[in-house]
C-alpha cells in the first residue's frame, strides 16, 4: 500500500509525535514533532527533520550542530498518531551534548542523572 | 533531588506523553499519555499505568488483558516534557495482538507490515 501522510493522524496543530531510536545501539534518543511537510522531506531527503515548534520553523536534526540523524528506518503506529524513527545518530541527540535526552531517572523518589556530557 | 512530578511541563490537558520500550529487547512498544496522577500510581506500584484520553480515565495498563507492564526504570527527557519507561512486557503490547504497536514501516514509499498478531 503507497504511504499517504494525510492517513496520519495529526494534533489541531498539524503535528505528529515522532520517537527517535538509535538504529545500532536501542536506545530511545529524544521524541520531537513533525508536521507532514517535515514527514515528507524526512523520507525525500534521508535526514530527518521535524518541525520546530519554539520556532515555528523545520528544524533539519544537526544542521546547525552537524550531529544529524540518517533515516534508517520509518515507523507507524497501530493508531497512526505516533512515529518511530530508526536513525543513524552523528554525535549527541541531546542540545545538552548527552547522547540520549532521557539521560534521568527518577529511582526511589529521587532523580538521577545517567549520563554526563559526551567531551 | 526528590522528583517532583509539578516540575514536569505538561500540555494544556494536563497530560504529558509516555514512550514505553521493552528493558531487555530495547524495542519501542508503544507510546501513551500519563497525567500527574497516573505517574504518580506508576511509580508507587510499578505497574504502568497511563491516562486514556477516549475514556477519560485511569488505564492500568494489561488490567484486562493480562498484558502487563512492569516498570523497571522511569526516566525524564531534558525538557521535562516527554516520558520514558523502561518495561517488563507481559505479552503483546499493541492492542491488535502485536508486540509493538509501531509494526508498519514506510519503505520505498510503501507501507509494510513487519510483525504478525502473536498467536
Amino acid at each position: 500500500m503507497t504511504f499517504d501522510p494525510a492517513t496520519l493522524t495529526f494534533t489541531s496543530d498539524g503535528l505528529i509525535p515522532a520517537i527517535a531510536q538509535d538504529a545500532v545501539s536501542g536506545d530511545v534518543l529524544m521524541m520531537a514533532w513533525m508536521n507532514a511537510d517535515a514527514i515528507a522531506r524526512t523520507l525525500e531527503t534521508g535526514r530527518v527533520t521535524y518541525w520546530s515548534r519554539s520556532r515555528q520553523a523545520f528544524w533539519v536534526k544537526g544542521e546547525s550542530s552537524g550531529h544529524v540523524q540518517k533515516l534508517v528506518d520509518f515507523r507507524i503506529d497501530c493508531d497512526r498518531d505516533c512515529l518511530l524513527v530508526l536513525v543513524e545518530q552523528t554525535g549527541p541527540a541531546c542540545h545538552t551534548n548527552r547522547r540520549s535526552c532521557f539521560y534521568t531517572a527518577v529511582r526511589e523518589g529521587a532523580e538521577v542523572e545517567l549520563m554526563k556530557p559526551v567531551e
